[in-house]
């Protein structure tokens, strides 16, 4: 018998989960929380946005590995002090680079701009720099950030990035650290965020932060793209900087409290192309036969890839 | 004195090139039509949507340029019998593919539905296939099919193309000449028209085209995205198939008359997203340089290159 699976999906449906986890490895036991009758056969934990307590007294716990790009929903978590895995997968990676790259395009070619002109039948072409006079700004350069920059460079755009640690990434201007900030927003003309949730950079995206975006670009103002988590942006100052035309547009797939109220004054506000969560979603079919195959190579003594250093936060 | 240039642009404002052309090369003269003091000196034509008696009685004329990517403009004339040079300039390609791939992605993504959640202030994510399972066919495999079909195979999508004769193209499966247009429809879910407009293209979009799109894929129904010429479509078919539900959506560049008329049902169209003729304009400070360069090369003996064959009209 192999040592036994936990599934914890949260406010997930499980089905989703159970059903790919059998079809990649019927021999691997799953079972489903709060429903563990065998405590001791556990071995690894499948997380998302559960309680602490559903991985309490299992004694032979291993490895927890978190079902979502990011992890802060674990992180802050009295949990057992076993490794943590983040999802690295090319299936997250490239749905997150496609919706990085068709929003840096709808920014970039005036698509609310042209659908306005459509509603009024106004037959008028706008003025189009080319991408190579753009600048995109990637605030976050790890697995999703890092591809989503390689796309937008083959497609012209001056890419720059900036992260926590000095990072080279092929192509794009990195920047680092607290200094490396305003030097980095300043030739950013399309702010795009993919960072993690933690302690440092929670209410990171605040007036500051928007009002050092270059105003100096091809496009007629400064544009944020947040697709990493609602917690990075303080929601006052980003409706204030969508109000007074500090920034000119804003993509955003995710917000403070979610799902989004229905009195948020984000759903009707001319300058917001609003996604419910959606940039990324992690396709159990998609995910499920990597992390069994990750379980399988451990089972064989090869070291766990992508964990997740719990002092820094993600 | 160097040999002049005559420039012929048609309903564009002239001073546009003007510009560019003496910006590029201050020692090249330029004569605007109809200004032509000394005819005997205009030894380069630089056209667009001009009738043919602009460049009647040039008795040095050596080459006509056409200052777009598209040559029906220029075929149809009776023109003298010098080489035509069509624009290949990496600057047009890039935007046309920005909008191939913007508009592919927002079909993919479902930008149209979550547009419609938002003004009703509803949170609820879409079912989305991975780029891997829906399947773009792309008619026209010239520079600008090959550029955006790059792309979008970058991006995980399956993507087949069609052309007149039969070309080979990494990642991408191609089928060509009437025996090949059945088989590749059958397998598009996103069709992508960069077709040039010849007696052999015209009206090609038709209801059997429409019907002919693959019904099996990932997304709700196919889509057609035309930024080729609007002679390409039967506007009729093309209405009927959207009013039915054969085609669940298309990205509108190009119209058979343009201006598209005030009172056309395109712009009222739920499934339409249209813009004006703007998926790849000719910036004239990005390709004067390199029309002048080739002028120079010709001068000492080169070849001209990317020459139209007036015979197959492209």
């Amino acid at each position: 018998m192999k040592p036994a699976i936990l599934l914890a999906t949260g406010p997930w449906n499980p089905k989703l989960w159970e059903g790919p986890l059998a079809a990649a490895d019927p021999d691997r036991p799953v079972f489903t929380y709060p429903d563990v009758p065998d405590r001791a056969a556990v071995r690894y934990a499948l997380l998302w946005k559960s309680p602490a307590d559903a991985l309490a007294r299992l004694p032979n716990l291993a490895a927890i590995f978190s079902l979502g790009a990011g992890v802060d929903h674990v992180v802050g978590l009295d949990l057992p002090p076993v490794p943590i895995v983040r999802i690295v997968d090319p299936d997250l990676t490239m749905r997150m680079t496609e919706h990085v790259v068709l929003h840096v395009l709808y920014h970039h070619r005036k698509i609310p701009q042209y659908q306005e002109q459509q509603k009024k039948h106004i037959w008028r072409e706008l003025r189009q720099p080319a991408a190579n006079a753009v600048r995109v700004g990637i605030m976050g350069l790890g697995e999703l950030g890092r591809d989503a920059a390689d796309v937008l460079v083959r497609l012209g755009f001056q890419v720059s990035g900036w992260s926590r640690t000095a990072k080279a990434v092929p192509g794009v201007a990195c920047f680092a650290g607290a200094d490396g900030l305003a030097p980095f927003l300043a030739r950013t003309d399309i702010l795009v965020v993919l960072l993690p949730l933690t302690p440092g950079t929670r209410g990171i995206l605040d007036r500051r932060v928007f009002e050092g975006l270059a105003r100096d670009g091809a496009l007629p103002g400064p544009v944020v793209i947040n697709a990493g988590r609602g917690g990075l942006q303080n929601e006052a100052d980003l409706l204030a900087a969508l109000d007074d035309g500090t920034l000119a547009g804003a993509s955003l797939d995710v917000f403070v409290n979610e799902p989004l109220a229905k009195e948020s004054r984000f759903w009707d506000h001319p300058r917001v192309m609003l996604t419910p969560h959606a940039a990324a979603s992690s396709e159990a079919s998609a995910l499920a036969p990597g992390i069994l195959a990750q379980i399988e190579a451990f089972e064989r003594g090869e070291p766990l890839r992508n964990l997740v250093d719990r002092e820094r936060a993600y």
